[in-house]
């Protein structure tokens, strides 16, 4: 990749700068794990402080995780550690002593005008310590900004998606009468991490037959068998970006195609209607409407997707119960599946990005695989 | 294992009714994720309701989960399923249309008291529902249970152990010249799966040299070389119970046994005081003082332990903040450490549970590995 991780906090720093300006505020603070993780890479319980006037620029860490942060956001944001004990006060490292909101309040006395990402605990010290100040609530934009995905965002969910595929595809011939399950999950695990992935984005899912009617299954000892079809549903992470891919594998199991032809025609239905201003209900309902055509819509228990970034799940939601409308940089699994009690379940996936011409899929390999 | 896991189900049921009787309290309802954990096995967000006059023993959960979780308590508890669409409303899933806390409050009717874990929020539905009843907060009482294990929370921990160091031990063949961090990390993953684990307690930390200097070091892609020093931290999951150890082994490095040694002393002197009624802060202190003499404790950054359960991390914390003091029953980690920076680190760990005899390790292979 031609670009570093200290360039993509740069911009995002940027990004937020802007948001500030919007609101005529001074100062942020981020206390969500998720826009933490999304401005540092590390998902930790830490807090980020920006002052663009001062340009001050701070990422706050739990002790154990300052030298993992530190590495990240090199050169584009101050970092300290916060610890309650006083552990290496002799060396160079830039401790503050006392919990989270302790650490953060030294940054903000100065400031009149604070925007938080969230409403900060009514009865803690941080909210003592804001009498006076004008407080914005910016969650709502800064969200909206974490969906709009740059071009290096998307490049990372790319690899990640290259990764997930290539351990997927080096995993299939472990695929034989009498693998069992866990088994095959050990080996696609090892897979991931071997083809570069930083980390997993969830526990994988391996079920045969019966146990895919359980949508998120637990792996056992079940042994394959010749008819089965079998849910992968995997995602790596690489520089702290998911992926998230489902792929239904027909094993020996001719008389199951037309079920997931059924199930990729509803996928294509969903992609085919992808664009920014469309409502994220309409999409989960028109993959919902061409599974109703072929008896499956019954079966199909669950939302049809969720929005991947440094999160596995997060905004939008493609959801009936949703009201968010999609927006040009969208990054969004859409994954129907149909999940028959106690016979066979079944799930295709792919993430896709958002752009002016619709759906364009981050995944590569096809949603059809027999073998 | 001569017992189900619906068997220790039901044990927790009693052990929580005792609890009720004690505070004169009709029913009990459990909201945070660690005691849905401990009740059902699965990790998820929902509540248990538990009732012992009625007989009413209740998990409810998440739609997605329902089958995970009525596959572990079966017999044992009644499943209910929340969903605030109204997926499969033509089957026999036991459905409630809405968020968790209207299917909490729909049990609670008819009681006039109850019993919680945790706080129910100020301004949520379920408070306002709680008005004329009396309510006791019994959190504190229920995380005094959980600590104290019954002898089937023992030997599910111990078989956890027993996977972790198999799995170690069958990936050490690997540990060789240009070995990367992520290639063992990668091979100890699909050892711990293929030994029988159900899961993984926490994402493992492979760390050679210089990168075991930070605590909760990345793989990355460095080579392994003579003369290293290789920090392993790892733990299993079995039937939903946790392990937890740390193995420093030495490559070739003969020059770092002293050190290795030490570190080991500082585990002992632990380890040797260890018993019902001393105070968790004392044994944190011993291990620090221990290794004070040998002029490395002001590179003991972090805390010597904590309780092992079901959570990896759960009460006590074995920390100079800490005002626990130890119970039988306690299953706790003593991990003592140092990290010199950018040079090198190491740790070793045993998952130990407290007897009235003293610390018993539930981890069975030497703390010292040489290779």
């Amino acid at each position: 990749l031609g670009f570093g991780y200290p360039h993509l906090v740069e911009k995002k720093i940027k990004r937020l700068a802007k948001i500030l300006e919007e609101n005529s505020v001074e100062s942020a603070v981020l206390l969500s794990k998720g826009n933490f993780l999304y401005m540092t890479g590390i998902d930790a319980v830490g807090a980020v402080y920006i002052n663009p006037s001062t340009e001050e620029y701070v990422a706050i860490a739990p002790l154990m995780e300052f030298w993992k942060v530190a590495s990240e956001v090199e050169g584009k944001m101050k970092v300290y550690a916060y610890s309650r004990i006083a552990f290496r006060e002799d060396q160079e490292l830039p401790l503050i002593l006392g919990g989270l909101e302790e650490a953060v309040r030294s940054f903000l006395e100065k400031d009149a005008s604070v925007a938080f990402d969230i409403e900060p605990p009514q009865s803690s010290s941080l909210s003592q310590s804001l009498s006076g100040k004008k407080t914005v609530n910016a969650g709502k934009e800064i969200s909206l900004m974490r969906r709009r995905k740059t071009e290096e965002e998307i490049e990372l969910i790319k690899t990640a998606s290259e990764i997930t595929e290539r351990a997927l595809m080096k995993s299939l011939d472990q695929l034989r009468d009498g693998t069992t399950e866990r088994r095959f999950y050990a080996e696609l695990l090892r897979n991931l991490y071997n083809e570069g992935a930083d980390g997993i984005a969830f526990d994988p899912i391996v079920a045969f037959e019966e146990n895919a009617s359980n949508p998120h299954a637990l792996v056992g000892e079940r042994k394959l068998k010749r008819g089965n079809a079998v849910v992968i549903d995997a995602g790596a992470k690489f520089r702290s970006y998911c992926s998230d891919m489902t792929r239904t594998i027909l094993y020996k199991a001719e008389s199951y195609r037309i079920l997931l032809e059924n199930l990729i025609s509803a996928y294509n239905s969903a992609l085919d209607i992808l664009r920014p201003g469309v409502r994220a209900k309409d999409v989960d309902m028109e993959a919902r409407k061409a599974l109703s055509w072929r008896g499956l819509e019954k079966y199909f228990i669950h939302s049809l997707g969720h929005g991947v970034g440094v999160e596995v799940h997060e905004p939008p939601s493609l959801s009936l119960l949703s009201d968010e409308v999609l927006l040009e940089g969208d990054v969004v699994t859409i994954e129907p599946g149909f999940y028959m009690p106690r016979k066979l379940g079944m799930r295709v996936e792919n993430t896709v990005l958002v752009t002016e011409k619709g759906g364009r899929p981050l995944n590569k390999i096809g949603l059809l695989i027999e073998i």
